[in-house]
């Protein structure tokens, strides 16, 4: 008695897996695909496709593109000196979206752990140590998350990269913009009250 | 200065079209993708492709299916002489969801509207009546929402099918299951209290 046919329902439940999207809401937004088939169903469908066949990792910094150098790295207006080290993609994304920095990247792919064995050649840490003297960098920015996992693998980095000479730094920590003392966690506070700075 | 290539871009924006999906989450769902290429993009993509090539409407009961007769049409299990009459796509697959119902369906695909110019010939009106004779049908349930677009249209069925002599019948109106009357409307108490049962 299933109202639904098999490919209907096989799509409902791939688009539930997507985050942000329970069974419930993936059932309207199928619904919604169905009711406009000509104006959002078949252009999401070939933007699907087109992506799902060209999407591969930048071959120089790991970014996700549709080429094998990736359009930040092609950028010939993107200085060469600094590489900001991120996690993630979604990182990579924020950063730009947060705009400022003008270098190019390095996505990670995670973070070390032993617990899950990922070591440093599952993240890409001998290619940052490798660009350093390909491409004459100077500074290394490390934009990695504030979470344990996230700071030793910053510090592996770091030592990884001393014996090359280069400039690492590391995002600022502290109060966040809009941050009210009485919402913040202590780490945080304790974290930007060591980092004071004069006036 | 744009991070995504334009087909990534693309397929955020057409993502952000969904319902239930803004432009942030419709950038997390695609990351999501971009990371899950195997296991999660291919398979929608290939899904919603064929969903988007195959996707057609019931020739005779309007429900969106895969073949020209849908599921329900098809199912000789279902009962040719009740057809459940609903506005819309969403609402069939409400009243599946509910169960109970053995019968057949008709999807009018709208109500009628004159301010939006939707007469009885867009609505699958007539197709309603001739179903009517060639199936044998002996009832007629609206399951059109209580909404004064709804009910117009109810009427305007009920009068549409009167000279058929078929059994014409509307979905009970009420306090829903766990209704607080405190938190209902004027109008469902009112409706409630003038269908009052007597125990």
């Amino acid at each position: 008695m299933e109202p639904r046919p098999a490919d209907i329902e096989g799509l409902i439940a791939l688009m539930a897996r997507l985050p942000g999207l329970g069974p419930r809401s993936a059932r309207r937004a199928v619904l919604h695909l169905l009711r406009k088939r000509v104006q959002v169903m078949e252009p999401l469908a070939r933007a699907l496709q087109q992506v799902a066949e060209t999407a591969c990792e930048c071959q120089v910094c790991g970014n996700i593109g549709t080429h094998d150098i990736c359009n930040i790295c092609a950028d010939p207006r993107r200085a060469t000196g600094e590489i900001c080290v991120v996690e993630d993609l979604s990182d990579l994304w924020a950063m730009e979206r947060a705009g400022g920095f003008k270098g190019r990247y390095h996505v990670l792919g995670g973070t070390l752990s032993a617990l899950d064995a990922v070591g440093p050649e599952d993240l890409r840490i001998p290619q940052l140590v490798a660009r350093i003297a390909d491409e004459g960098v100077r500074e290394v920015i490390l934009a990695l998350n504030v979470t344990v996992e996230g700071q030793t693998t910053a510090h592996y980095i770091a030592e990884a990269l001393a014996p090359t000479g280069v400039g690492v730094s590391a995002l600022a920590q502290g109060v966040p913009m809009g941050g009210e003392l009485d919402y913040l966690d202590d780490g945080t506070i304790s974290a930007a009250f060591a980092a004071r700075r004069r006036l």
